[in-house]
């Protein structure tokens, strides 16, 4: 289910390319050219969520953006918020905040009273006491949190006692939350430490060993 | 393998945790639930790097770091670079210049001649067309790829080129690159939007349809 969501996320952005480069079909071994997964995936992909196309044509990228965006559940905005504006804090504001279109990033917090009441890309910046107010008045329901791996189930708290259903989770430590929240974990050292790996045992290893 | 060697190198992280807390020895069931995978995987995985406990005081951990450093080819530190210090970029190398003991990011290039010569928390910040040249002189193996979508696969090629094996890419695109080398690619984008998703649908979803 997760790796179709992404996959279907990742359909979504090429076909928009695609679709800005004046394309009106494609075709779905395209569609897997350019996402990296086989024909076979993209047609069960769309399939599932009820688009089919035709042998001539393939798929109307305007129609296919279009379901996937009732998929996505748009073009209803959604509000989300960030807790701890470090550098990586800081960095994902940028980022984020400039595809307005999706979701709206309405507030950062930190409890660095010397961040307090700045505003990083337009986004303002809050002291950590503030979130159930801002969360009650954005509607929230998904977290972004860079604080430090010590702060970070504190924050997670917070955050599901005052509603928020998902959590973009980059600090380096598993969090404990109710089954009815989403987590997905970012871990950018690990990460890094696996392509350090790879970059010198890749292919050998996958020979020498029957690790899985 | 690539999730084994992700899972190994959390559970060094974890131990060396431990081992700065003062512990001397873990038991598999205890290294598992601080790390979020079974006690079974956790033996298995060990028992790979040829690691194993005793029923009666588990593992020890100084020696199961110093097995994971062999494992993980240290003491030698290795060298990386960045290629693209726009916001993320930037934050990464804050991020990233944190840990030396690991790894050394020796680095950074941008193509905007107002970041060239500049440092960002003392890691220096050359134009494109030395990239040759410092990447022969630090033997550098990893590159992370930090510029825009479009730009991403010139400077993969550049990389690649110049005999980097791995790359970590953050740029929202699928690189095409030889069999010999390693790409993990990081897509925050696609990964907050599954999060938005899932904060709506977590649950029903899964039970509604068979997507895997």
């Amino acid at each position: 289910m997760e790796k179709t969501i992404e996959r279907l996320a990742l359909y979504r952005r090429l076909l928009k390319n695609q679709s800005g480069k004046g394309n009106t079909h494609i075709f779905s071994h395209q569609l897997a050219g350019i996402s990296g997964y086989s024909a076979a995936i993209v047609r069960r992909d769309l399939m599932n969520i009820g688009y089919y196309g035709t042998p001539r044509h393939g798929y109307e990228i305007k129609a296919l953006i279009d379901c996937l965006n009732v998929f996505f559940n748009k073009p209803e905005v959604k509000s989300l918020i960030l807790v701890g504006a470090g550098n990586l804090g800081r960095a994902l504001i940028a980022y984020f905040i400039k595809d307005k279109t999706e979701y709206n990033l309405i507030a950062a917090f930190d409890s660095d009273p010397l961040k307090v009441n700045l505003k990083y890309n337009g986004c303002p910046c809050y002291s950590l006491e503030k979130i159930p107010e801002l969360i009650a008045a954005s509607q929230a329901s998904v977290g972004i949190i860079t604080v430090p791996a010590e702060n970070a189930q504190s924050v997670a708290d917070l955050l599901v006692e005052n509603k928020i259903k998902g959590i973009l989770n980059f600090a380096p430590v598993s969090l404990t939350v109710p089954e009815s929240v989403y987590v997905e974990n970012v871990d950018l050292a690990l990460m890094l430490e696996k392509v350090l790996y790879f970059s010198v045992h890749h292919r050998e290893g996958e020979k020498k060993n029957g690790m899985t």
